[in-house]
């Protein structure tokens, strides 16, 4: 609700450290929400920009009574913590933090790949029992990777593992040059080294990564998911690498998070696990803001502005 | 000593698994040594190829009485371990194992770099205690590593680091196009991000990683040596990382090995301890052999031998 001459009302979802948000002084009047207060303060906000990417208010908070803002940016790559089918219909423009995090998880990813394929994680323990134990390890030139989502992040995926000498295939919702449709991906999966998930999460991904899927990899193949947790069914997962069906796994993303102390997942034989942080590399808050500045002065200018969601897809589309 | 019409004698100083021969069948006269009685065999070889290629004993039983084999050949990219004066001034060719080792070391230092930026050793703790903590960690795109060894390993090292988007300088001990001299070395230590040493062990390198050369690197600087123990002054690195003088450190090799339990190594914080097995990838043994029974064929055939090892500089010159 811009009342003309006066600034227009940027609502910040806030979580600590907050965004710097300077240079937007004198030209929107900032206010901060947190999960209690959303709701009441949702009507009077033109933009909201959701700084707390962990949190699920704005799917709750969205559906009620009154004006909503034009615009809602998230700071993180998926949108599936605040899409509803409320503001899937409305006018409302969803935007993304689309390029901040392709170069770190792809860094990541190739971190994961490596570390699995030197066995550094036995390594590691036998540092500590002090116990010199010589083992061979495995080439990751010449080995093949598939890479599921086929957007910026899984395309930096690709190059990386690529530069590595890996072998790889993207898998994408629309087959294109370069990217094999979902129809080829258990094809792909059977002759596959290494299956990484940074797929956003959407209806059609959601627990793709099933039983089934982990049953059609080769027994030596190792799965990494960098996307988002509900991608996995994590109770066939843990099956999977029990059973031997596959011989590893390093997931940075889980169903619910953070993983309670109680989670069977932590000492499941051959799985990494690490909190949420692939994407984050040092610098990466300010990088985050520094893209929200400017794309709401695009905004204030009238300007078209980048990364807009395809509400009912769930993602940025193109390339 | 080989009698015209009968079949060299090819000796072997033994390690389990055994090398491969069976191509050689009817072309050499294949025996076994062990370290009690390589000096008693080595003047009835004609070849002696070093299979055991942690073992000293070729160093202590060469200076001996009596005939010495024409040709060595080490199945290891170092010859530190069977050199000596007498071998030096010998006119016995000694041969090398380079270029098996090339890549799976590079991707071995691409591993231990990763892990490091990604403080993937500490995930694996958080993960041992059951502990979600988000941390921020660090892009290697953009960062600088210096490669000490400008042989074919530090040349693998230096495209795979390079293939990661990080800038890389090499060092060898002759400057020439690609590589600096040991003039520009300690300048480049001091904005090096990474400082990786994979140069063979001579009397120009021993040590050569000691307090001041520690002094000068930044503290956010990481070492890692897959060359040789002896390269470093393993008390001066413990020093810098006790004192904050670097940030981190990875070791392969040691100036004794296998590290004993005792060693304070183990425990040292920041530092990851590996046995011995960068270039240890499965297959090695077999390329090893393949390797070396190619270099027989040539070697009995009358054909120059490739490898050959300069003996007064201690490895293979050139490109």
């Amino acid at each position: 609700m811009t009342t003309p001459g006066l600034s227009p009302t940027l609502l910040v979802l806030d979580a600590e450290p907050r965004p710097r948000l300077g240079r937007l002084t004198g030209r929107a009047r900032i206010e901060y929400a947190d999960e209690s207060d959303l709701a009441e303060r949702l009507p009077h906000a033109d933009v909201l920009l959701v700084w707390d990417f962990t949190s699920h208010a704005v799917r709750a908070a969205w559906p009620g009574d009154g004006p909503r803002p034009r615009w809602v940016h998230t700071a993180s790559a998926g949108v599936d913590h605040l899409m509803c089918p409320e503001l899937a219909a409305s006018d409302t423009v969803v935007t993304n933090a689309r390029g901040v995090f392709d170069e770190p998880i792809a860094e990541y990813v190739a971190a994961l790949v490596l570390a699995m394929a030197k066995d550094l994680p036995r390594t590691l323990e036998f540092q500590r029992e002090r116990t010199w134990r010589h083992r061979e390890s495995q080439r990751v030139g010449g080995s093949r990777a598939v890479v599921v989502g086929s957007g910026p992040i899984g395309r930096a995926i690709t190059r990386t593992l690529g530069a590595l000498g890996i072998t790889t295939a993207l898998v994408g919702r629309t087959p294109r040059t370069g990217v094999h449709g979902p129809e080829d991906l258990d094809r792909l999966l059977a002759r596959a080294d290494w299956v990484v998930a940074a797929a956003p999460l959407t209806e059609d991904t959601r627990g793709m990564f099933d039983a089934r899927r982990f049953g059609v990899m080769q027994p030596s193949a190792r799965f990494v998911n960098v996307g988002r947790g509900q991608l996995v069914d994590e109770d066939a997962l843990a099956e999977a690498l029990s059973r031997h069906w596959i011989a590893g796994a390093a997931l940075d993303v889980f169903e619910a998070e953070p993983l309670t102390a109680a989670s069977p997942l932590w000492q499941l034989p051959g799985l990494i696990v690490s909190p949420h942080m692939s994407g984050d590399t040092v610098g990466w808050r300010d990088e985050l803001g520094a893209q929200f500045v400017k794309m709401y002065e695009d905004w204030a200018a009238g300007r078209p502005l980048p990364n807009v969601v395809d509400k009912k897809r769930g993602y940025v589309p193109g390339h």
